[in-house]
């Protein structure tokens, strides 16, 4: 059986950790001892329609042992910072799973010869420390940076229930992505709705396709009208669920505002492009987080 | 005593029908008969420090007799329409207190010589069909549209109290109002946070700023600067009020977002200039109006 770290115990940690460890040696690196000792003595909590109980071995990130096939990173981008003494010094293959494209900047100072990149389709909601509400179900889409694509196979193998699958070009595989969080988050967490309601309401559709021009006129997207119509399937998928940047203004004041919208306001000032609809709704969510923390 | 009649029943039409009851004989329009009953029996309650009581004439606008030497018209420029019947065939002096410049299309229709516009700086919550709460002082700037201002005299030697200033420039006066409801009024609606919040967030302060060159470039202001340290000490002097935009979406849904932001956008149309900042800020507004109704 193959030995899976997973890093981080947010509510992707709990979800990966949960479902990988019915076919992996999973061992789930928690920030404090006390979550630790949660998860060792209650398990994880899958919440879907039925609840689903996980016992995968968990230890706090501060006894890290660097002895797994594959190291899963699901901390937030704003999170990476902390354990980056840890990453630098692995030579594990590792895939990381935030949102935006700023963690990229650090992948050149890691030593490890493996490194992929994966965008997360699930909607999932941490409710206490043990458990996870997964809300939404979707796909992890994984890519390879640098390295061996066979270090990914037997997650590629993994079950229909939580699929990977995987995807040549990983930039592109990441500004779709990006994109979807660009029009959808800081919109819902502006006008504090669910995701349907960008679709359902006239006025918010007529923001999201002028902040897509926007987006567009930056990173040059390949097909434009194909790129709107993924982030309306998306939206109505998702219709009831309240997006991250919605809930983290809510619960903690932190977003993912720089990750996603600040990568894009750098690239705009390289290239020189004006962009005000970006630069407004940047400073909103800044705003909010000082209002809100 | 000089008779004048008070049409509106809101806010701002218990306030000044209750405090010009001190020297003039007032009647006040109601939109309803019940409100007219209401106040009938109980007056008009201003509350401020104390309470003060004012006993008005009162009737429902459906009585309507023209015979005030002056009538000040206090409803929203979205209901002006309601009474235009009346308003067009009265020749009475007549002076409209609405914020925005969409009234002033209608202005040419009326048969009266003498028309007035005004803006109000005061503060001043409905709390019920007879109770209204002064909740900042102000004054209220008055300036001759078309006529003789000798008609506005006995309102410009009013008390100190509940001032009347006169102004030479209608115009002037009424894009200064005008600037302070745009920068204030859908950003604190938007934000939902009292106006003070907007000088005290980097934030939300930087957005006003990108506001006003937006709206500088269509209106072309005389002096960015000064108009925007005006802006800044409106903010200083209401911090602890919530901005009417922000109570009437909180309220009823219906917000003046087309009596301001509307204006501002049919002249940029008109002079070709973009405008995203605020296209995107009026979508906001009349997706939320959507949202709230």
């Amino acid at each position: 059986m193959e030995k899976l770290d997973v890093i981080g115990g947010g509510s992707l940690g709990l979800l990966y950790a949960g479902y990988l460890s019915e076919q992996w040696d999973v061992t789930l690196y928690t920030k404090t001892e006390e979550q630790a000792n949660a998860i060792k003595q209650k398990g994880i909590l899958v919440y879907k329609e039925a609840s689903l109980r996980f016992f995968p071995k968990v230890k706090p990130i501060s006894s890290y042992v660097d002895k797994g096939h594959l190291a899963i990173v699901t901390l937030k981008e704003y999170q990476l910072s902390s354990i980056m003494p840890i990453l630098k010094a692995t030579c594990r293959p590792l895939l990381f799973i935030q949102n935006g494209m700023n963690h990229l900047k650090m992948l050149d100072k890691l030593t490890a010869e493996n490194v992929f990149l994966g965008v997360v389709e699930h909607g999932a909601l941490r409710l206490n420390e043990n458990t996870v509400h997964h809300k939404g179900e979707g796909k992890t889409k994984v890519s390879v940076w640098r390295g061996e694509k066979t270090f990914l196979s037997s997650l590629l193998t993994y079950n229909k229930q939580f699929p990977f699958v995987y995807e040549d070009d990983w930039k592109e595989m990441l500004l779709g992505k990006l994109v979807i969080n660009i029009l959808v988050n800081p919109l819902t967490a502006l006008y504090k709705v669910e995701n349907g309601v960008l679709l359902e309401n006239p006025y918010f559709l007529q923001n999201m396709r002028a902040l897509l021009n926007e987006v567009h006129n930056v990173l040059e997207l390949k097909d434009v009208e194909s790129t709107f119509k993924n982030v309306l399937t998306i939206c109505k998928n998702t219709k009831d669920n309240r997006s991250s940047m919605l809930q983290d203004l809510q619960n903690k004041g932190i977003t993912e505002i720089d990750a996603i919208v600040g990568y894009v306001l750098e690239e705009a000032e390289r290239k020189k492009i004006e962009t005000p609809l970006l630069s407004f709704l940047y400073a909103s969510i800044k705003g909010l987080e000082k209002g809100e923390s």
